[in-house]
């Protein structure tokens, strides 16, 4: 095991053993639809509020990555978990029934990486065989929690990002035989903050938290952008990316061909009217379990940097007319094997 | 390294390399009062909002803990820390100038453990060589967040609990020369809901909680109560004490003599009208750091088994009539040397 100042390099790197995706009906419209394992048309799961709703998606995707790993839901030692919400109600309520020892997280946005970031260490550090990780979004939780009630049919800028109803669930492991997915670094990303006050405009709040990752990083592995064959961060967003591209080419790295979001791929914003695109700890963790990882256990990609984005912020925070900080952490996957 | 079913027993024990506590006024006329590094009168910490005030008072005590200990902060790798509020708020604002790769927790008032739990495994698995685990709480906060404008002057049942103002944090590291006090072993706890709905008495809904995690450590340690010079619970208060010591008795434990709870231990309900007795995650967290450690370093207490307790709740949850279910994380710490 190899430590820099922000990472660490396994040395016997932890594997993806299993995961899975579900979300909500608009995400099953878009560019990625096929590519989840179930889209939802109910966006109330069935339950009787939004937030029981959220709580069942996320008991539902850990039961489906359970199931498709054909994994024993008590070999699983540890469970790290989170969502946006306050008191993280939907993570509280939704893994009761799992009954599994749990890691509450809150990373905001970042969160799928935050718990990547914990799970691989309690794999390589030998604390644990099976670990899982997950994160989820609800659109209407989201709404609720931060911005307005639905019924105002608020106008949205075109800054805005729309929170994705979803949840991604990873088993990771020791070992596995076949279409290996392989966490083989991480980079822990640390709270930035550059004074934007917008929450219209997400993007820009987490941009340099993400620029300040992927640089440590490369300057912690000693890389630059061409080691990698993706480099995808959460929820940028158009704004985000923009803003991340030009701070990555002041510093003489050209990401242009190399990076993508989450958030840009999940939506088409032209037909779908998402704006800047889509955001929320599902959108980052629901993209990873459908579109990422199957890239890279095919070997379609031989190694991407995946930069989950937070930003943090509550409606206290807001309205007491408080900053936006970010943070974003890296989880460096590889593809092993042929 | 041993590993039980939720626990693990480090071979190399991490250990408390320093430790600060800052508290209220309140906080600071209790029973503990002279045991606090510092107490300060000004529940505003000199910032114009509560919020800021408890992000003041994280960003404080981490100071003081790396001041204590005669750490150079960029030797910390990794900062565990979490507070109640939504988003987290208190911690996320309080950690910029940190500049500490940031693992944001929630475990509600249980959080001390989680960071414990999760900074041990860091250490001892050969990923960090210090990191700082803190929890925060303040009175005024948390009433704002989940009860009622503190202008009301609301009435408080007897089976209520007082937030604690205030924060804990340790700094862990490999070795030590004198005054040892390490992790030899950690419990992770699991949701437990038992269907309490009362956001009036958090004790009676965190008691099962703790009392699954203490049994769980009894179990996986193969040890009784007679193995420990003190088990201390975080939050429990004087109805959720009952309900455990009961539990435990049902099992043929009998815990009178050797339990007690931080939230009983910090406030004198009798002339403070605490009620209960002390809450919030800073309750455990200052507790630790100013009565439980100390003890534990001069040798006074060979071994203790530390269990913050957490009840799972929002607004949200409760106005939605949901239950309030619980978690606890056991921490074992030991006295090293003579």
């Amino acid at each position: 095991m190899q430590l820099g100042k922000a990472s660490v390099k396994f040395e016997e790197p932890p594997v993806i053993l299993s995961m899975a995706s579900i979300v909500g009906k608009k995400e099953g419209e878009g560019p990625l639809g096929k590519m989840f394992d179930m889209v939802e048309q109910d966006d109330m799961f069935g339950a009787d509020t939004w937030e029981k709703a959220e709580s069942t998606l996320q008991k539902q995707t850990a039961d489906l990555a359970i199931e498709k790993g054909d994994i024993r839901r008590k070999d699983i030692r540890y469970l790290f978990a989170g969502d946006l919400l306050g008191q993280l109600i939907a993570t509280s309520f939704g893994t009761v029934d799992l009954e599994i020892p749990l890691f509450g997280l809150f990373g905001a946005c970042s969160t799928m990486g935050e718990a990547l970031n914990l799970g691989s260490m309690a794999i390589a550090g030998g604390f644990a065989d099976k670990v899982m990780a997950m994160a989820s979004s609800h659109f209407a939780t989201a709404e609720k929690q931060f911005r307005f009630p639905l019924g105002y049919g608020n106008q949205r800028p075109y800054s805005s990002s729309w929170t994705v109803t979803g949840c991604g669930s990873v088993v990771l492991g020791k070992h596995k035989k076949e279409g290996i997915a392989a966490i083989t670094g991480i980079t822990t990303g640390r709270m930035v903050d550059m004074g934007i006050r917008d929450s219209m405009n997400m993007g820009a709040a987490m941009a340099p938290s993400a620029f300040h990752t992927i640089q440590q990083n490369f300057d912690d592995f000693q890389v630059d952008e061409s080691y990698y064959d993706k480099i995808i961060t959460g929820d940028l967003g158009k704004v985000g990316r923009t803003i991340l591209l030009d701070f990555m080419k002041n510093k003489g790295h050209n990401l242009e061909s190399v990076h993508t979001d989450c958030g840009l791929e999940i939506f088409d914003s032209e037909t779908q009217d998402t704006h800047a695109g889509g955001s929320g700890c599902g959108c980052s963790a629901s993209v990873l379990c459908s579109y990422i990882l199957p890239k890279v256990q095919s070997g379609e990609w031989k190694r991407v940097l995946f930069v989950p984005t937070g930003a943090l912020l509550s409606t206290v925070s807001f309205n007491e007319g408080e900053t936006i900080p970010g943070i974003a952490h890296g989880v460096v996957i590889e593809h092993i094997g042929n």
